[in-house]
């Protein structure tokens, strides 16, 4: 099995033509120790964080799976901590996709003019690109045509999709009487059709999450979701 | 006459209910004394600069008049340096459209993993909100409706007059020989229907133009337009 990439929160190992393996670790992204889904270094490790995560996403993606909402998923193996997915084309160099429930983190540290923390939106979506250099800067639907990342109606298609998925988990976590504030996801284009579909992972990780109005942190989140 | 705000580059004194003057000053954007049409401070003060602003922007706001496309522009006074124009209410606290002809400034600082400096851009247009503070951040047609600061119908008439006024302007910087790499132009609210207006100035502070391949300074520029 050949390691073709070395992720900051997984490994990805060549498994055929079709499919690789994702091997989850331990490793959550933030700054100095302080977890921050938005962060683009490993901030710090947590003991059971990838098997947490790994736990999560499939509960998450069987779920997608079942209500035939395209995803890369095809199993996972809990014992050795990885999941097996179909191959998925990038947009681009990878795009990551945000839905926002409340406004927090980086729509107020560009928006704050406008909006307090804690407001509310209704299902704002937006995509930044993938690029640490450049603090993974957001981009319009029109330049994301314009740089050949992706069409208009892969846009379309894109957010939709989005909003879909990002409904589905904040239904499952009031069910527990929590709060998604927002959400991060990522796309690529999979199989011969080229058909857009969910990648990469849903964990707690890649979303903040509140109840009672307190934000609760990825590990503690995890554990009360599968609770 | 009551001056009601004091710009970066202009003054505007109440006139009347529908009117207000601009006073065109001889200072330009800019970091540490050198132009910069992107900066949020004054960088340096250039003799005749008001003068050449003011000659500059009534030459287009008389052109864009006589073509029917919605300004602002009501007359001027080249020897007091100063403009007559109608009141404009703003979008939100103020946006800045920007149209692009070649990726130069912050679309390369965002972008520069997927476009080389100096490429071509299809007269792609983005809108920015005026906030120092915070860098004059990049926003996106559904942010804008969210935080009520247009509506997307606005941002289409928005749009269309920006690609339709740009286009002007470059071609008449072609028949000098002289190339539009990009512009920042105005937009507000005018008149009792409220219809979209281009409000500011058109001078050589908000362009980036290049002739022969070699960027030429804002000041050169207006004398060369004007000649």
């Amino acid at each position: 099995m050949k390691l073709i990439y070395k992720g900051k929160t997984k490994d990805v190992h060549e498994l055929d033509s079709d499919k690789v393996l994702l091997k989850f670790k331990d490793d959550v992204t933030g700054n100095d120790g302080v977890f921050d889904p938005g962060a683009n270094t490993v901030g710090l490790s947590i003991e059971g964080m990838g098997n947490l995560g790994l736990r999560l996403t499939k509960f998450f993606f069987e779920k997608l799976n079942d209500m035939d909402i395209p995803t890369h998923y095809v199993d996972s193996d809990l014992d050795n901590q990885n999941m097996t997915v179909l191959k998925a084309k990038p947009f681009g160099k990878g795009v990551e996709v945000i839905c926002r429930y409340k406004a927090v983190g980086s729509f107020i540290r560009r928006y704050g003019m406008y909006i307090e923390e804690g407001q509310e939106l209704d299902a704002y979506v937006e995509i930044t690109l993938k690029d640490d250099e450049r603090n993974d800067p957001l981009i319009t639907d029109e330049a994301l045509e314009m740089l050949n990342i992706m069409t208009k109606k892969e846009y379309e298609i894109l957010t939709s999709l989005t909003r879909k998925i990002s409904k589905v988990i904040k239904d499952e976590l009031s069910k527990k009487d929590l709060e998604l504030y927002d959400i991060k996801l990522e796309f690529g284009r999979v199989g011969n059709d080229n058909h857009i579909a969910l990648i990469d992972e849903i964990s707690a990780g890649n979303m903040r999450v509140y109840g009672d109005g307190k934000y609760i942190e990825p590990f503690e989140l995890g554990k009360i979701i599968l609770s």
